[in-house]
């Protein structure tokens, strides 16, 4: 739009005579002057139309909330007792001189306002389109673009190349029931659960890989942490000395993305009453046996033998970490190698327990990788142990049959990222359409589906 | 890997000691001494066992192509006689020390060698894993890569935000047999045709939104332009004067995209003997009508009526703006209103055509978008006069009910291109993962789908 200032740059125009673009955001009518303020993407300002010109106090009567203007006028300094220190454009106004109304709106169904906001997720939900226009929730996809954006920032300064995993997959060796199936003409596919197997082939000849896909989960679940559909943030390296290498790269990841969330979202954070998770330099890593004597010692609770964590386990390990260490993270490895994939990397001295780990922060798992096997023979060995077809994995396979050099990886959920990190209830108000099993965008089950 | 130096590196380690780590990629015995090339994910480098190291010389005689390994070794100039001025590091060499190997390989089952690679698509996408070793194949995708990285800085540039569109879509409103139909629980959905509806959504609360997203297309087609699978860049802007000012967008998306392959990947084009196409400082523009006149005078072929253009159309458009302009991209606009989907915003005074468009470049559609509609009651007009189901895009209609200003956007294929920007024949060289109806990794049909 030719000549528009955004709202955000007006107060280096005071005195001067601008056109803005926007939406109408509050509206107040006091007797003989019309105030309302307008938003665009860069800030909000307040405008008025004074007594002194007739026509704009009639125009500016009509209008409405979300009434989309282009409106001339000049900026003035506001009186010194009308200035609010506390916002941004707080000292300035915006006189009306003209209004073109670019699109009108109908009558909001509910209070938008930033104080007055105060739907269910239900509510939310069903309003999708619209909710998207309140301030908190921009302020969640804000971070989270961020989040999405710095991990790919730190791969790329680390030399990880990016490519574009796919999401149609033939039948996997490791199948398994929640994974949802495709009408492929006359044949059958699936949505991808992980991009796992291309991202340790694309490592195979790229050495060092990222990507930033959809990953597909069909639990038939409805807890406040499930979404069938998922942004997964996978990275995959080569050449380590140790498990502890892939370790560190994830640390600094996350440290990464976090300090990016601090300096670049930090009005979103406090809109969100949020807090920025404590990150140690170095972030206490601890065996899943060392993890299961803490909570006998601190909470007498014996789940010394578990072949894993359960929820209460990751609660209670973060509690304890943060108590005698003051970190928020804590890192848990070696798990029992039968019950985790066949292509997690088992311990040389203990080969009963694996160089798996997860990240887990403020009681939930943020991440999780570790070493992968790269030796042919032995990928090929634990693919007999856990009776799966070499001929369905036949690809994969192909990779590690000419020659791959030590490997590990991780992956974080951007969802899962944003609603720890922003300490929001539930998971679907981190994703911006969210899927469940009862809603694709609209409720399902309601008509037509 | 501790202590290890990149092989792009060497060149500044003449007369030192140092650690390599990569693959054997060439290997030529010459009697008393055995020489070959080592590969890492920043160059290749000869190293060479001399007599005067007889150990060095029997473990190098074991070794095959593909191996990984970690080599200490001292970084010698080459003699006068041997130096190759064409080749990063061909003025060095890497006398060896001591071989660790990190992991050996199978013969491999043709010649992966630059001179000699020679592998029809079929056997190439056969033996995907081992292929994407090649370098001209790690180049489409280096390629590829730089094409999606600069269409997201162009945008954050120009502060358009991103967010995630989604893949499971409900039934929409345009359905059509070309969509691929997922199992979701005991419901139907499907895979998304494209973010259209979703971007429009998302402008309507950010101004301006992109996304990089996966769309499909149950084209039962094995043509070279068809995958089922798709890299989509999408763009949407509003608080645009005039439909020209997407076009004006996108051109320059399109040559951001364009200088910046010039300037990161000049290897890769070089390799593949590629030529980034001729963008003019303004890219011709034309009306379907005016195409349809150029066609008919130059070569005396009436296409004068008909709704759209079709391949020779494209080819012949692209063929006589070259001519008369030097430019190999042109604009197409204004077809008509009925032909296209409902969303697209009609010209005001011949309303019969609409705004919307397509860039063609080297005779194929690169990019299409335009303005869409964005007042409520024209748009309900059209849903309409489309006999589409308003409750089935109510989420969408729910944005426009609310007040969006004037917007319109447009979309580019990553694969396609990648695919003309660097004259591949077959579009499944320019997707890593290609699927199409015959395929997915490995070829349909063979067993158990």
């Amino acid at each position: 739009m030719k000549d528009r200032i955004y709202i955000k740059d007006l107060k280096e125009h005071v005195g001067k005579e601008v056109t803005i673009a926007g939406w109408v955001n509050v509206r107040r009518n006091q007797g003989k002057m019309v105030f309302f303020d307008m938003r665009d993407m860069t800030g909000r300002v307040q405008c008025v139309a004074l007594p002194s010109h007739a026509d704009m106090i009639e125009q500016t009567k009509e209008i409405r909330l979300e009434w989309v203007l282009k409106i001339r006028g000049l900026v003035n300094k506001r009186p010194d007792k009308n200035i609010n220190a506390e916002m941004v454009n707080g000292d300035i106004e915006l006189e009306i001189l003209k209004i073109e109304i670019l699109s009108e709106a109908a009558p909001l169904p509910f209070d938008m306002s930033l104080d007055g906001y105060n739907l269910e997720l239900t509510a939310e939900l069903d309003n999708r389109s619209l909710i998207l226009r309140q301030q908190k929730v921009q302020a969640i996809f804000k971070v989270q673009e961020t989040i999405i954006d710095s991990f790919r920032e730190f791969m790329k300064k680390n030399m990880f190349f990016e490519f574009q995993a796919p999401v149609i997959t033939p039948a996997t060796a490791e199948g398994g029931a929640e994974v949802f199936q495709v009408n492929y003409f006359d044949k059958k596919a699936y949505l991808t659960q992980s991009p796992q197997l291309y991202k340790q082939i694309v490592v195979s000849a790229f050495e060092r890989c990222f990507s930033v896909n959809k990953i597909f989960r069909a639990e038939p679940s409805s807890t406040t942490r499930h979404l069938t559909e998922i942004v997964s943030l996978d990275a995959e390296m080569s050449f380590i000395d140790s498990w502890t290498d892939v370790r560190d790269m994830a640390e600094e990841t996350v440290r990464f993305i976090l300090k990016q969330v601090e300096k670049k979202n930090g009005e979103h954070l406090k809109l969100l009453n949020a807090t920025v998770p404590v990150m140690l330099s170095k972030t206490p890593t601890l065996t899943l046996r060392e993890v299961q004597q803490k909570i006998f010692e601190r909470f007498d609770r014996d789940v010394r033998g578990d072949k894993d964590t359960n929820p209460q386990d990751e609660r209670e390990i973060c509690e304890i970490i943060k108590e005698e260490t003051g970190s928020d993270f804590v890192f848990v490895y070696g798990y029992p190698t039968r019950k985790k994939p066949f292509y997690v990397y088992p311990n040389a001295e203990e080969p009963e327990y694996n160089e798996g780990m997860d990240l887990l922060c403020r009681g939930i798992e943020w991440l999780s990788g570790g070493r992968r096997i790269n030796d042919y023979n032995q990928l090929m060995k634990h693919v007999e142990i856990w009776k799966m077809d070499p001929e369905k994995i036949k690809m994969f396979m192909e990779a590690f049959k000419y020659g791959v050099p030590p490997e590990g990886g991780f992956a974080l959920g951007a969802e899962r990222m944003t609603m720890q990190l922003l300490g929001l209830k539930n998971i679907r108000e981190a994703a911006m359409f969210p899927r469940d099993m009862n809603r694709i965008d609209e409720r399902l089950g309601n008509e037509g589906y």
